[in-house]
């Protein structure tokens, strides 16, 4: 394997320049990076090397932020429900939460934006019956009902930036300063900000990429008071936080209609990600986003007129972003970064409509790790790490061409770590060749073209919300895993999209993997009935359904799993406990053909039954199905109880997306006698790639129309035949 | 103890009648039976001791019934879906049930009752779309929009009463002739039964009691034409056999609205008693309990005139005799028959406002038992099942009075069992035993009040629908059978008399214990704000609230538990995965001061959370919390994440309640130290009985208001102190 130079980010450190310099050969980079916490020094940067820097314009401009805390962000919050013990009660809304990140901004007009709701009884409370003492930080509401309960809905204003505040407080920063984000609604605050960056771009000549960390609002994070419940909310792609007077107010005059605190506190759940939006939230979403993509591109326009390059970072501020959203592309960045910690956000970098995707690879250059493991720390492998996060996200570059990788951090660490420095020069070798393949002409692919049917559609391909590790329990985040590593074409469609206008002719397999009522299953979006009819005529035609955990569940139908008759299955969700099940047997069946034994879920859903004579169950165990088929019409529907992403597992799927698709002949094309193998063919260079995804070395026959081929592959290596 | 004579019904059978005399003396029984299957010789008829009769009316009268199909008792049945290919769809509606069974009666009209459903899109096709072709037994659908899927909803007529099908077919009756269940709400049909009726009554002069069996509608319970899926439903509760063309046309003449088969077919789901009612299905229920209670009264009266008495026995042909509905006592009855495999049943008889209460024991004196095995057949041991039965009825005996008790079957098939006829004497004597005891003067009882909200209110005391074993998952069953011998004072409460009413006054403590949606839960009836009040009210002024598996769970309030803020906890159904969840620690607390381990619920509720710091975790495992407690107000709220039978388990209930109720101190009145034993004090008699529930003998102390008594109980024995 070859190495070249090129197409690697590396984070400098004033006063280890050599150490810098160093790896920068060593790694092949061919550009450098400051980081948060660290700085290039003048050597570094008048090196001759390009130069990346990061900036969140938000938080970049503290002293305005102190001298104008009425322009700092806010955001709707709910207080903990009071009852009320006679006709009045008290409530002291900002008690549950963490006072050095909320408090109330005294311009605001409470009347117009606060709401105190009676939460037994569903009603809002009329507002000349609460005053708000705002030296006690109190709400009296008179008029109780006795007995019920009472929340009150404030405007917070928020004066620790999140970013900030969790890096202060995990690293111990103490006396340094406590960043606030700005918000850019305000006409004086967007003067000030694109004057601030003009500024810095003026004085930073050597910046040949600003990196924006990201636009405006950062995904919603909440802390609370109490160390027992010390985040209180975190949603990676909830728009809570673009909520301020100046937009709610525009809001109405360009909508018709004023978004009200439960618009967004929705009985105290919020509006997640995970749960079907409403169609108030989809025109805030709409609303924000414009915005965000309108002055966002005033900042991209800025930094071009400086001759530099504009690359955005998809991660923290990154509300409005989207890099699948439909007007993307309106931002004008020159790139994307994504750290990826799997492989499924190497698919969603590598999709963008941008010129330059990049992956930011782990582990970060930090002491420790997310859990606060020691990584570059006594005790710490960052090797073995950076293995194995490259193995893990490599699965998605056989498929797709990345363009550039790099690291973040503090380059200093690496020094007492010859062999992670190794490691990574071996990585950004291997990344080298593999995009040397793709330049050369894309990898053989099944052709099969698969779409995942949810709420949001297109603008959240690839992932549910936020990384793996927040979410573990979400079926659609191992599903996604599963096929980052497959030659399949994946999109996303939303329910109300193929509700109106029908599955999209170029579409093979349609996946849906949810809990009932999540955004991700549907909800309520099957209540339109042109949806059923739609993925019916698509399956009946001859189209494949695949549906995971609990696809289509809605209460009220007539089955639970509303694409039940597809799949074959339905759940008992105790409605039906006095039909007796169909007694079926296993039948044997080309999707587990090379299962060994059933597949354990960690998702996995309880009850769930066989409709018929018609349903082959594949997989069971004591509390009900756990894979099934069915033929309906001239199509095919599968079912499976859960999904976690594994090697047996993601081959288990694999062959359930062949079946699905009628394409059970690809399953002898470019395959892998044992699944914890991958391999790519690249026709045009006459490579076949093939990869190890365990940590033991092992032997791999690989089926190809030109006959087996065979080779022994170190733990997660690779061979290149 | 002491042998007395009497309460004991002895079933006697022709051509054993020295052994039926014998054992009558050894039992002490007052009264001859005879049994399905049995007659009484005239031997036995003019021995001089009084004889019950068993009489199912409506099956028998099988020459009219052969002689009038057309007055054949019918019910709505659904066919399977099937999907329209092109415009025309062929449906077999009868295809899937078991035609010995089910057929469909040529008077009928097909277009006044039947009716075709395009369940892709949720609606009724046109009358004018379907043709029934009687020869083909098919339905012809027209106009089908392609994909979808269609059903056919039937008036199926009955050819077989299910109870003779069921013994016939189980005993392998052979040629024996099949009973058909005759439909009496036709006048020609009633006058046939009082007349059968009132020559019977003539031609049996030495029948004392007509034990009816019971009324007129059986149970739902329809067989299917694949083995695989014999039995395709079954509800104890049900009252889909009342439904044919006079009640369906009557009844619209009566409430205004024609009920219509989708009203009783539910999207293919049915209308289980598991499920909450819809107001027409009270309305069709009230119509025809009106019915069954008006022409029982008719046939009770020729009872009577008769001079013999009338009982009822509680099981198969019952549909509108609820012995706790609120128009029992209309019928007249001087006395209810309960079969008993469980203390609840036995609660239920005692509770029913009847003259006479009775029990029948198991084992029936069958060769097999209820799931084939043997009993009074070689490898049998009738003796430890009479043992075990009864102990597991004792407990409801000990706290609420029962008239008499007996069994039921072939007398000849115990003469080579006499360890059987033994322990049969003995149970005898002990009951008779406690019976003389409560004659004397009710037992010491906590006097704490026990209601269980649910969404039949009183009709449906002490039983969800049928036995124990025919839902083992319901926690309700559980629940009631833990309560049986408990101290206690129970009655159920519907959703609707509480929104409405509010709590009674004399309510200490309520229960609901169910799954989402169910009856037991509430479902839809959380949607009335009013019902939420009530509870909140009730809990908050000082009651106790304990909420079990899914109590109270409805989407769309302020918590899926809408009682979650009294019991202190809540469920992540999948829409609250952004907020962390309070991170708790166990406590100690009175209600698990016994507990040795976190109790098993089979059923228990995964995904239970603490609310927060005020909310006591009493037990948890891997999947969420399992018990916890909460002050409410001056009230408390207790919850439980499932709730299998058992001793510690119904230990751990007892001490919920007593703590709900604030009665704590109560733990330490008449109550033993191991919860394997209860007892009960009859202060009128001054006499302490302590029972050993467990098949292993005991030393037990139970602490009272004079001191410990302590004492050696033999396995499944009892100790009268």
């Amino acid at each position: 394997m070859e190495t070249k130079r090129g197409g690697f980010t590396l984070p400098g450190e004033a006063g280890y320049e050599k150490l810098t310099l160093e790896l920068c050969r060593k790694w092949g980079a061919d550009c450098i990076r400051d980081s948060d916490g660290t700085t290039l020094s003048d050597e570094i940067i008048s090196s001759g090397i390009p130069i990346y820097s990061t900036l969140c314009m938000v938080r970049s401009v503290n002293e305005y932020a102190k001298a104008h805390p009425e322009h700092l962000q806010r955001n709707f919050l709910m207080s903990d429900p009071v009852m009320a013990e006679g006709d009045t009660a008290e409530i002291f809304p900002l008690k549950k939460y963490f006072r050095e990140q909320i408090t109330v901004c005294p311009d605001d007009d409470v009347k117009e934006f606060w709401e105190v709701w009676d939460r037994t009884a569903g009603v809002l409370v009329p507002a000349d019956s609460w005053e708000w003492d705002p030296e006690r930080e109190c709400v009296t509401v008179s008029g109780c009902a006795p007995y019920h309960l009472y929340t009150v809905s404030f405007l917070c204003c928020r004066i620790w930036e999140e970013i900030s505040m969790y890096n202060h407080i995990t690293n111990g920063w103490g006396d340094r300063e406590h960043l606030m984000a700005v918000e850019p609604r305000y006409p004086e605050v967007q003067k000030v900000l694109l004057s601030f960056l003009d500024e810095w771009c003026t004085s930073h000549p050597a910046t040949k990429v600003v990196r924006f960390t990201s636009m405006f609002y950062n995904f919603t994070w909440i802390w609370g008071a109490d160390e027992r419940e010390r985040t209180i909310y975190t949603d990676w792609g909830s728009y809570d936080f673009s909520v301020n007077p100046v937009s709610l107010r525009e809001f109405e005059r360009e909508y018709g209609y004023r978004m009200t605190a439960e618009d967004f506190i929705n009985n105290g759940k919020r509006c997640a990600t995970h749960n079907p939006p409403t169609k108030k939230y989809r025109d805030w979403m709409e609303f924000t986003g414009k915005f965000v993509r309108e002055f966002g591109r005033k900042c991209v326009d800025i930094v071009h007129s400086h001759g530099k390059l504009a690359y955005v970072f998809y991660d923290d501020t990154w509300i409005g972003v989207e890099p699948w959203g439909e007007h993307f592309e309106d931002f004008g960045f020159d790139g994307l970064i994504k750290c990826v910690f799997n492989a499924f956000e190497a698919r969603l970098c590598a999709g963008a409509k941008v010129g330059t995707h990049e992956l930011r690879l782990h582990p970060y250059l930090f002491p420790t790790g997310l859990r606060g493991e020691p990584t570059f720390a006594p005790g710490g492998h960052p090797e073995a790490d950076a293995r194995r996060y490259w193995a893990c996200v490599r699965r998605a570059l056989l498929r797709v061409k990345i363009d550039r990788i790099g690291l973040g951090g503090y380059i200093s660490l690496v020094e007492p770590f010859p062999e992670f420095c190794g490691e990574v020069e071996r990585i950004a070798d291997e990344f080298r060749t593999l995009r040397a393949l793709h330049e050369a002409g894309a990898p053989w692919s099944t052709g099969i073209r698969v779409a995942v049917l949810q709420s949001w559609g297109s603008l959240r391909t690839w992932n549910c919300s936020g990384h793996m590790h927040e979410h573990p329990e979400l079926p659609l985040n191992h599903i996604y895993e599963a096929m980052a590593g497959q030659p399949f074409e994946v999109r996303a469609l939303s329910f109300s999209e193929v509700a109106e206008r029908g599955v999209p002719g170029d579409i093979d397999v349609i996946i849906n993997a949810g809990r009932e009522g999540d955004a991700w299953s549907g909800g309520e979006a099957w209540d339109d009935a042109r949806l059923l009819e739609a993925i019916s005529t698509f399956c009946a035609r001859g189209g494949g359904v695949i549906g995971v955990g609990e696809p289509s569940a809605r209460r009220g139908g007539f089955r639970h799993f509303r694409m039940g008759d597809m799949m074959g299955v339905d759940r008992e969700t105790g409605e039906t406990i006095c039909f007796e099940k169909y007694r079926y047997e296993i039948r044997p069946h080309f999707i587990t053909e090379e299962t060994k034994s059933a597949p354990r879920f960690h998702n996995h859903t309880a009850g769930v039954y066989a409709l018929g004579a018609d349903t082959d169950v594949l997989l069971d165990g004591e509390d009900g199905i756990v894979a099934a088929a069915k033929r309906y019409g001239k199509g095919r529907g599968v079912y499976l109880s859960g999904f976690t992403y594994g090697s047996e597992n993601a081959r288990l799927l694999y062959r359930a997306i062949l079946w699905a698709a009628e394409k059970e002949e690809l399953a002898d094309v470019y395959m892998t006698d044992s699944a914890e193998f991958e391999c790519a063919y690249y026709p045009a260079s006459g490579k076949l790639v093939i990869i190890n995804n365990a940590p033991q070395a092992g032997r791999v026959t690989v089926k190809t129309p030109r006959g087996d081929v065979t080779a022994e592959i170190a733990g997660e290596g690779v061979a290149i035949i």
